[in-house]
């Protein structure tokens, strides 16, 4: 079969490559749509982030859904046919942090596609692929495999608003609106968030937002200072999501943040230089969000449910083999929100 | 003007009381709408409840909308002809309660058409009645006065929501589908609820879980054993909404609920025998919910904004001269769910 | 080596027992020291509580401490000669509530000396055991076997504190105060609470209460009505631990305790009649405490580092060749507080 | 009588003021004991910190005790000769944030001592001084007026600590040892912290740390790596106490800290540049802790219950008129911990 690898910075190649034998308690799966996250790009571009970098070829991909072609002889619950979302999330189940339910801090953590660890762990842009039932989350009829693919990132996004508390009745600023965050307003509004604020750079990433449920949106590259309108009485909004990286985008926001506020940092963006003074006199809580865990189950029961629609964040599904071209429009944020790769 | 006015167990009068004088913070307010709620069945039909009687007089009702009619000669942000939820809680905002933000155990609440206290505090079935702005609530045009009269009950839900903890992703059963029971369905909903399961003794209540958002209904009276099918695994439900009052429907869905599940008990029901074993192995967490405070305003605003629609529990509007009428038809739960009152 | 072996109520012996093969990941434990639990009481007294009666003969006891007689070959950390006390809690660690860290809940809970399950769990009220690693905690050399044994209990009154939340500064009251009440009245104080009252029917528990720290003691079969000069403003207590198991000693304690109160629930006792609207009203939370997990490290080293001192509890130590005896007292609660087995 | 005036940055005077009159609900005092606190001492140094600066003369001073000598016509409960400790602060109990019991971010606050407003809020280094009587709390015979005087840094203490959930068999880092990071050592001790480890650059504070319950003290000015031995398993604390103000200390600490672990922002310092992608991977929970509310009453209480001792941070006590002396020596981190003024 065939996979996209990545060698380096900007080389990522179709490869053919091996299919891993099916143990008992494993699905294989036909492919069928996968979606170009943050951090594929990250690897495209630069080669990796941070200390995180490529040392070996490795097969991109995390966010993936298709059919089961063969069941393990021990598997029950699934049969040959079954479309499924497929979680990404490989964590040991038996260290300290597994054991307390904290399964995104596994000690032993295997990711999809990430180069974290050595040898990397190998993703799931590829034709078929072997996973654990546990991994494996039935799609409805109604749900296409490139919705199923976006459960992972809906997850992150799910896993930030759990992290935040209850949000029914809230009133919510996000800042930053590529995918993760505007996964942030539909599953805030989902939550029951009463007002929902969302800043951008761009104009693009700003109509996806009010198409999937923003009551409002400002772009701060135009209205710089839009939020002091949120500023009397010690601030507005109960609930920040920082879902850009940018230092800039996380301290303009707390004057409009009331006292107690949370900020949910998501965006990931090395280091920020914060005014300590204010997040001690206002008592924010300051809280970070990675990745997820039970919320992979809920992400796929609520496109399940139609009780969320991601289709709006679509922006186009191209074949694997253009991968380039769909990296490109991936990165290109006046185009594109969420690019996907089909593996037909 | 003209007030309802409870003097007995079946003795409720249409009677001319005087318009009190207006304070300079006061609104005077020309009632248009008002809910009939259960305590008010209850003082007409067994002239109180518990401890609590009718010693007195006294007008009933606290779930109105209307119009203002005249502002004090301090007030300031409201105006004549503007449209109001009005919110019956008076807590007096200066008790240790109070200042801990629990208005709602308020030790001098003064709370519309209520025998707690005597003086009996004169409730809110009247034509006009003057009010403090900070029980007023601006309603949206496209909000009726039926609906704004909602803003009560719906912050008893809210409430009670709010109390269980977030719900995003839970799954619920809510036991007793009267409006309270109907409008946790809705405001659980609003808060991302998974799954919603709803049980009652009568067909009619049910459908009207149905039509607001429950997944899926039970008819106890007809399969008293339905809940069988949650118990799987130590249960299923991650929070009970008990609704009903009623000792039967909370200690059946004890098997149906998961280790520590959270029972959110909301209906009155005098003493309860419970399986104190269950409470302790299961490790639940068995909490009151009381009122609501905080709650009011966002239930005008999730009103406001389009976010809930309580239109499918009214089920009728009479005039206030026909309140005999009314009361009777609220009692039916085969007919009626939310009776209306109308001023005009 | 021989066991106290229960075959039916009153019907307790000391019988030899084969010792089990050490398994590689295993220790192989000579038990110096045994707390006799209310359990191992009803399983003599009454044969069982509830519907788990005792089926088969099974070996009493799972509140031990001991010192390692041999290490199986895989195992790293611990040495022959260390002393240890000793879970007696063996959950899973792979089902849905063990992924969560809720191991107390355990689908497939295998806890010494139960027979909840069919064969039993044989105790640890012998001469020798085998325990996994993770069952051993090391007890500093102050610490007697005795107070190693006391680390079970300790653990379950850890975990009722644990579960109702921060006490630092917040008023208590304990009902019942045998050892589990006793213990919570350390475990209340070390805390941080500001204070402790303690409600029982006899004198020596309550002596035991002032010993270990308890503010104030109420004889309730001495005045019935002590605790009314807690019920002003609605009540004063913040934190309830009921340990009784006694319906009155609960309900009579609900005028004291504020809106909002926490009620722990740690005593079993069947059914109880409750003022539900009471539980409504005041919107308490009433929480079932069962058990422990993590909390069985944290006794040990509290232990450890004299951050509690439970010698005061420990009323006498008999040989486990009388045990008949020693249960005897251990039912007389005039008499005795914790009685404990030496196995020496 | 006199008072201690701060006109600008080291210019403090003993000046004569006027008594003010006493309104039918306070009561007046005469002041026994002061403590110097970190802001005294800034006004003292630098004229104000930050933006706050010293713009009219202004009695410094906010945590003091003392007798009363004087009762309002309206009082009760209070009686001349009562000893009591004075809280500074003054929350309106009106607006939007006393109201929901958050009275440390009253819209309207009149702390003693502070020239965030203007008029500056005149303190309480004075010889007599009219408080309102919530704002006193009794002291038992056997704590002293000094001790008395912190309890105001005390709460400050316990406010962190009640930020940071509850403590029991919890691993704590301190990092800065002034009086508010030794205050905090005490109150996570009587919190139940299993494990304390103190930083500080100077070895004087860590003798205290130690004196007052650390079970460890670092000195980073000779070990600067000695927090490497606590990041086996992604970190061992779960939670720490930022009390330096210094970005080296709360940033060396992250590696120490546990996933999920909090850090409590206590200390004031500027501006600092973190790593947001740790705080995001290892998802910790860093929280502000300003001032304090409810924990001042708590505060004397644990003093008056001998919960808690203070004396071994009060290094000495100065008459007020060598005040320039006693600011001198509160500077001296190598001779001072806690610096009193007695104004007998």
């Amino acid at each position: 079969m065939e996979a996209l690898v990545i060698h380096a910075a900007g080389d990522l190649r179709v490869e053919r490559i091996e299919t891993p034998p099916l143990e008992p308690n494993q699905l294989q799966v036909r492919v069928r749509a996968g979606g170009i996250c943050g951090s594929d790009l990250h690897y495209f571009q630069h080669g990796g982030f941070g200390t995180v970098r490529i040392k070996e070829p490795m097969v991109l991909g995390h966010e993936v859904a298709g059919s089961i072609e063969e069941v393990g002889s021990a598997v029950q619950g699934f049969a040959v046919g079954e479309r499924i979302a497929i979680s990404p999330s490989r964590p040991c189940g038996l260290c300290r942090y597994c054991q307390q339910g904290l399964h995104n801090h596994c000690l032993d953590m295997r990711y999809y596609g990430s180069a974290m660890r050595m040898p990397h762990v190998q993703g799931a842009f590829r034709q078929r692929i072997v996973c654990d039932t546990h991994q494996a989350h039935k799609l409805a009829d109604h749900v296409s495999d490139g919705e199923g693919s976006m459960a992972e990132p809906l997850s992150v996004a799910l896993h930030a608003v759990n992290r935040a508390g209850p949000l029914l009745g809230k009133r919510v600023l996000v800042t930053g609106c590529g995918p993760i965050g505007a996964l942030i307003v539909i599953a805030a509004r989902r939550a029951g968030a009463l007002q929902i604020v969302v800043t951008d750079m761009a104009a693009a990433p700003l109509r996806s937002a009010l198409k999937v449920g923003a009551d409002q949106v400002i772009n701060v590259a135009e209205t710089p200072d839009a939020l002091a309108a949120f500023t009397a009485d010690k601030g507005h909004f109960d609930v920040l999501f920082e879902a850009s990286g940018n230092q800039r985008a996380l301290v303009s926001a707390f004057d409009a943040l009331r006292p107690r506020g949370i900020v949910m940092q998501v965006g990931l963006g090395g280091e920020m230089t914060l005014p300590i003074n204010t997040i001690v006199a206002k008592e924010f809580d300051v809280r970070g969000a990675f990745r997820f865990h039970a919320e992979f189950a809920v992400a796929v029961e609520l496109l399940n449910k139609k009780l969320v629609d991601v289709k709006p964040l679509i922006s186009a599904t191209l074949p694997y083999r253009d991968a380039g071209k769909a990296f490109a429009l991936a990165a290109d944020r006046s185009q594109a929100m969420k690019v996907l790769l089909s593996f037909e």
